[in-house]
């Protein structure tokens, strides 16, 4: 199955990333699981390949492609596991950031090693005591001179660990509400910028997700990313494309459940026959064949306004909740139907149950979808 | 909105429809519902605006439209009431058996009749003893002559009363399964045809549902429908037309109550307060939002494959699976949202409770959309 | 099965008071409900029968059973049909209220008829601005001399038509909030009370429910239900048995669809074989007797509990939110397991479809239940 | 809150217990579970305090408390973490064999020993071919003079690690279906029999599941547990304390999940107010604090008849169905209310959300109690 904007120039490309990712990735990712890390040589060879945003224009090394590409790159990570999604993150979301909003200056810097891996970034919005009231963080940056003097404490960022460049979000005028809200470029190496160990979770086991703590960390004035005071505006523009890329893994997570479980309960057999040919098997599969065609072919949709430019944000907080709710629920079903086994480690139902939950949290939790959505029917 | 496959035409063509039953239908459609019948004069009326298969080649008198613009008649009558569902029966059902299947003779005989209204179609499938199981049918029609001798019984058959041609689907041989069917045109007047009560249903009110019993009635050779023994596959040859405009029919009385609830938590109060500022509701309408979007997406999807003459049998039974259960779980969410007035008569998401729940078990029961899904997923 | 508080006695009781409906109700039913009105000569019946309000005392001319028979008796009405409610609402719910806080003069006056079946009686809380919203009804009772001058409508009335005592929820103190509350017992042929018409709903046909007008009402201060400002004090008393009387209804709704469906599935062939041996009709059925267990069994300890006298206003507020929703589901799935035939009325399972939904919305709608529960949680 | 059927006895029996694990148990459990084990001298220190089997007779170095005792230990085990479950096991379930179909020898060797933890038991019945379904089982037992040669292999044996007495189930008679099964006692050291590796989990960590092999294991014949053959029905017998048992592990760790959930929401803030003053949460809320409530009577309610002695096999298995369920689903609810935070490990809802699902699998899959249930109501 091909999207309605594919070309046969995707297929090709989706077989090599998909080749390459069953030869670099899918052998390693049992030990990267065990290891909570992808090794740093896995970004490099990535970046060697093209596979770190291709969406980069050519002047600053990338390939100049289309967000078509990315889709490409990001669902065959998905694919292989959830874990690779900082991956995404720093292609999809991150680096965005710096195309959009990064003077010429700061986009000859950073973009090219984004390119090759050498860099490799987060964003940090999310403090300990603010989820997803982004108007509340805490994190302040005082300017003094040539520096930004930066003080607070992040949390859940991922790529925690690994990144060299990482957004901040800070405040730089605490009595301005979403107006007082700028985003500062911190780097490996500022002074007073430290990592806190990295986060055990339930899942994402090689995502290294992380606290980032800034204490009177000096950040040049040339690291402010666009104006200041406008932090908050960049972000809501962003989203939307988060939010679609949150929701295209968790599609994909879906549809590698379903591929899954379909192999599964076609061989398995249980009283001499087929899982496969009890009626509740059929039944449960038919739901979630047709919960997947139909997410899809949502997912297709936005995908095509999206690129077309279009302001979708209603419909992208409808699919990030949906489809995210959607392959929760159906994980715990796919276990169910492989039985003991699919509460084993070796299969890779147990390890999408474990990863998939917090797709329904991040991103924006699937309350803020609703909160959104309601909002823009005139609630 | 829009669909994709829409003009500037079909908007126009759209407002003059919906500007006709607004005037010639919605006033009258509490009658018709206590009546427990459409009026004759209103099915001619239509006919006379053209909004009788539209699709029938200008030969025959129709305006050989293509199917996008049934798909609008059947929308703009839905949006009325479901209970109008016989005359998309008639347009987009039946009389394309007739289309497709019968002989210049044939054609010239009734289909002008059909694109009047002096002919009313029905097709009889359903047994007393049978519900999906058509290889099971018991009635029989055999050949004396230049004569068909049909006996048997049929039910819930739509348009019951006011058809005055019967499609009627019997076995001529019964020795052969589903090899063995054929299907047989019954007029009105034929010796030995004569109707039932009308049935008493839960709801679809105004829609003539009915018994039709066949005692020795004689039925011209020449009134065959296509070959004999091929009856089976003439149905499945339309069952996916079928299928798709009976999710097209509870998607859009999903979008009535959904429409018709946001205007009534947005006006009415409790506590001091419109309803629709409570988060429950907020998130409830959210969550229907979203479920009628992705619907909503995954029908015109449907639309314009089948239009361009795609075998899409599976997904079409999973739209007519999930979108009707949908519909019908959220006329129950509408209707508490309405608070006691929901359980009203002269609320419209009153009758809307009552008018869906049969979406869910016509034009082939949910389970077995399901058992046809599970089959093409190689189950 | 038999309750735990309950004794052979009970199920002498039980054995009687279901023949006598058997003989008395069932064959009337489908009659009652096309007339919408249950005959005033049934009430007079079940009167002399023992079967209104026999929890009164014998003084009074009743039998002072405790709660227990009640139970017996509401129990066995519903298994007929949802629509004799009104009859509950009459044993249960109203004449309670004239026991508790009624003078002597005022239970010598009215109990007697009570228990007759002279008097039908109603309580009038809604009103058409107000649903949930006790505090906000706007009809007054303004002291003159002698008489309260009543203004004001109420809506949504069981037994509106029918009942000729009726204990309405007025304001005496229109500044006070709930402290200005106050039931006055209005009586049939009073100046200024009218009723308006029956209302139209979408099931429960054969309960009378009706508007009622009070215009320049006067009713005799003698009419005074307990103290002026205390009506909302005695109207949190009384909740518990209401919403208890509520939940009950709802599960003995459900067993009967259950019960219903499950001699469907056993008899009904689909394909060759009884619909009850297909795996998915067993693992639905297995289901629904699973919520209809659970649901007995919760029902039954709050039975005990309640009888013991203790408080339990927040499992009765689960108890009412769960099972009736769980009732509305099961008429959904019941219907849906009936195919075709479900739909139609003469079968049982569509008039409890039509009937249940309200179980949701009455005598505190799911939300308030649910906003109860939260903040006897701490929320 | 007390079960109807404790006294002060149990009381004071539960508030030490849970003192004892409080101090023994809760701050080791974190290295427990990432050790993959609980250290056998938390087993003998239990066995000190007589938790280890408290119901066999004082004859062989037990209580002989009733199973009112076993129920405190298993629910404050599981208060702790599902991961204790092996302990449950031992107790509740496979000791309970020895006591009911051993000889007087079999007693004296091995009850003592079980008291005081130096014996740990397991029961081996499913292989890697067989889940479900018992009776297509392959491990086999040839009797050779005075020892069963058994061959075979068993898979997702709690307590595979730990365990030194095995009650395996074997055929004795491979051409009699299930009346060739019979019990036989293997104990560690005997020839041929051999643990694979601990399987690893996606949650249960410090219970220690594994596979068992048997190659020529020659076990004695005085090791046979009752008679030969009847080994399917001592299994049936026994079943209804197994899945009691999984019912009330399951309902325990709903209440904790919900316990730990209530008190986040109560403090967390977000948006400037605590979470728990949203309504959504607020209705989630209610809703799971509905369902612990109807969980927790329902369980009562068997306990109570459980120790009468009833045969209670159709409410059990609704029990262990619908607990399960619903506790799979809370664990998800709970952790969407923690937002991020509940994916990190140092929550205890993360360990709920990975140790929760398996409780659907296991002491018979949900789809078997359903098969089970509907058996039972005649489908």
């Amino acid at each position: 199955m091909r999207y309605s904007f594919e070309t046969e120039e995707h297929d090709v490309f989706r077989k090599t990333v998909r080749k390459f990712l069953q030869k670099h990735a899918e052998p390693y990712i049992d030990t990267w699981e065990k290891e909570k890390r992808v090794p740093l040589a896995f970004w490099h060879t990535l970046g060697e390949m093209g596979y770190l945003c291709p969406q980069v224009a050519e002047t600053y090394g990338g390939l100049g492609l289309d967000f078509s590409y990315n889709v490409v790159i990001a669902e065959e990570l998905e694919r292989i596991a959830s874990s690779l999604i900082g991956i995404g993150l720093h292609n999809d979301i991150v680096v965005p950031y710096i195309e959009s909003f990064g003077t010429e200056a700061q986009k000859e810097r950073w973009l090219p090693k984004c390119v090759t891996g050498e860099i490799i970034t987060a964003i940090a919005m999310t403090e300990p005591g603010t989820g997803s009231d982004l108007a509340a963080i805490q994190t302040v940056a005082k300017k003094e001179g040539e520096y930004y003097i930066v003080n607070g404490q992040k949390t859940f960022i991922t790529n925690g660990i690994h990144s060299n460049v990482v957004i901040v979000v800070v405040k730089t005028d605490v009595n301005a509400g979403h107006k007082g809200i700028s985003l500062l470029v911190v780097e490996e190496g500022m002074e007073g910028f430290t990592r806190g160990r990295q986060l055990e979770k339930v899942g994402l086991h090689a995502q290294d997700t992380a606290e980032l703590y800034f204490e009177d960390c000096r950040v040049p004035v040339g690291n402010l990313l666009g104006e200041e005071g406008k932090g908050f505006y960049y972000l809501m523009n962003k989203l939307q494309q988060e939010r679609l890329v949150a929701a295209l893994g968790a599609q994909i997570a879906a549809e590698d459940m379903y591929d899954t479980t379909l192999e599964y309960v076609k061989t398995r057999t249980a009283f001499g026959r087929p899982i496969g040919t009890f009626q509740n098997t059929q039944f449960k599969m038919a739901e979630m064949a047709t919960q997947i065609e139909i997410g899809k072919t949502f997912l297709e949709s936005l995908l095509v306004a999206h690129m077309a430019g279009k302001d979708i944000v209603t419909k992208v907080s409808m699919a990030k909740y949906w489809i995210t709710e959607n392959a929760r629920q159906m994980a715990a079903q796919c276990m169910q139907l492989h039985g003991g086994y699919g509460y084993m480690e070796e299969y890779k139902i147990a390890r999408r149950y474990r990863d998939i939950p917090v797709a329904s949290i991040y991103a924006g939790t699937n309350e803020i979808m609703k909160t959104i959505i309601a909002k823009n029917i005139g609630l």
